[in-house]
């Protein structure tokens, strides 16, 4: 087999790691926690089926790139709930991890890898922004659909689940946002969250 | 909320799911069975890792979204490993199915989506192939790193191996049979399928 081919097979088999990366949130039926997988499949169908409520006009390809990819370098950095986060050590590790995993392919392809993923973190595209708004709207569905499992598991206020979403929905998406804020007000009307 | 955006939305959370269909093949560590989220996103990721080596150019964007799409139907239909299929019950039922849940979208959207599905079933564009393609592949590497655990508990000969997946993985890809080939012929090698 060809160095080239070999390069892309052990990414294509390093990278099933993820699905033993466990998310926060548990799925929409409330039965077990979702992993890193299962949730960058949900994103990519939700790219595909929401980008019209962009705030402004995506690449609808890269965007579902980017949030295939977003969370491979938990693999090496583990998940941290949004709400816990210290950015410049989670910063760090995720550097690292992505320079590890992606450092697998051959060089244009690590390349194309590592800066979609830069992309991503930093949310400076609207592909990044949009990215990043369904990347938060999947988990608050999540949480309304699972009597707020995940906030208040994690102890996270109401105040903050609305601060955090508001803006890194927003940004991607005002009309995401508004439906999210509509159910994010549910689960405060019925003392869920406070 | 609008009605457009409500549909969408319900079939977000319809397709949840396919998480709990379970495939027959495990995981490259052998840990656990996969799940079909999981295996669409692995397809998806396969599917921008190794398009070069299709056998005709593919639209990448719409090869993505065949594959992150073609085992939604399963959520009613259930899974079939490939060599037991009977083709006439199992294209009614995933027909139905896919009436069904593709119908919860908007109309343009379902369209759209049940256009990819039936062109992924009928193989008959270089996407429909390549997807296939990587579709097969997948298994075979998760039985090549698992003592070919699902081959076995299912009684597949190694005949029935190497016939059904020269078929489907030839024809999307020359380059991707040949290496499934060798790995195929190292089980064989070895005594795990005979």
């Amino acid at each position: 087999m060809d160095d080239r081919l070999k390069k892309q097979l052990d990414f294509i088999v390093e990278i099933d790691k993820i699905k033993a990366i466990i998310r926060k949130s548990k799925l929409f039926d409330g039965s077990r926690l979702e992993n890193d997988a299962e949730h960058s499949w949900h994103l990519a169908m939700m790219a595909i089926l929401l980008s019209e409520y962009a705030n402004a006009p995506i690449d609808l390809l890269k965007t579902i790139k980017m949030v295939l990819i977003h969370d491979i370098v938990e693999i090496d950095a583990g998940d941290i709930i949004v709400y816990q986060k210290d950015p410049s050590k989670t910063d760090e590790k995720e550097a690292a991890a992505a320079n590890r995993i992606f450092g697998l392919l051959p060089d244009d392809q690590r390349s194309e890898l590592l800066e979609l993923w830069r992309e991503f973190e930093e949310k400076r595209t609207p592909e990044a922004n949009f990215a990043g708004a369904i990347d938060r709207l999947e988990p608050v569905m999540q949480n309304y659909f699972t009597d707020a499992y995940a906030w208040r598991e994690h102890h996270i206020t109401a105040a903050r689940v609305l601060e955090t979403n508001r803006g890194k929905i927003g940004a991607g998406s005002a009309k995401l946002w508004e439906y999210a804020e509509s159910i994010i007000n549910e689960c405060i009307k019925k003392g869920l969250i406070g």
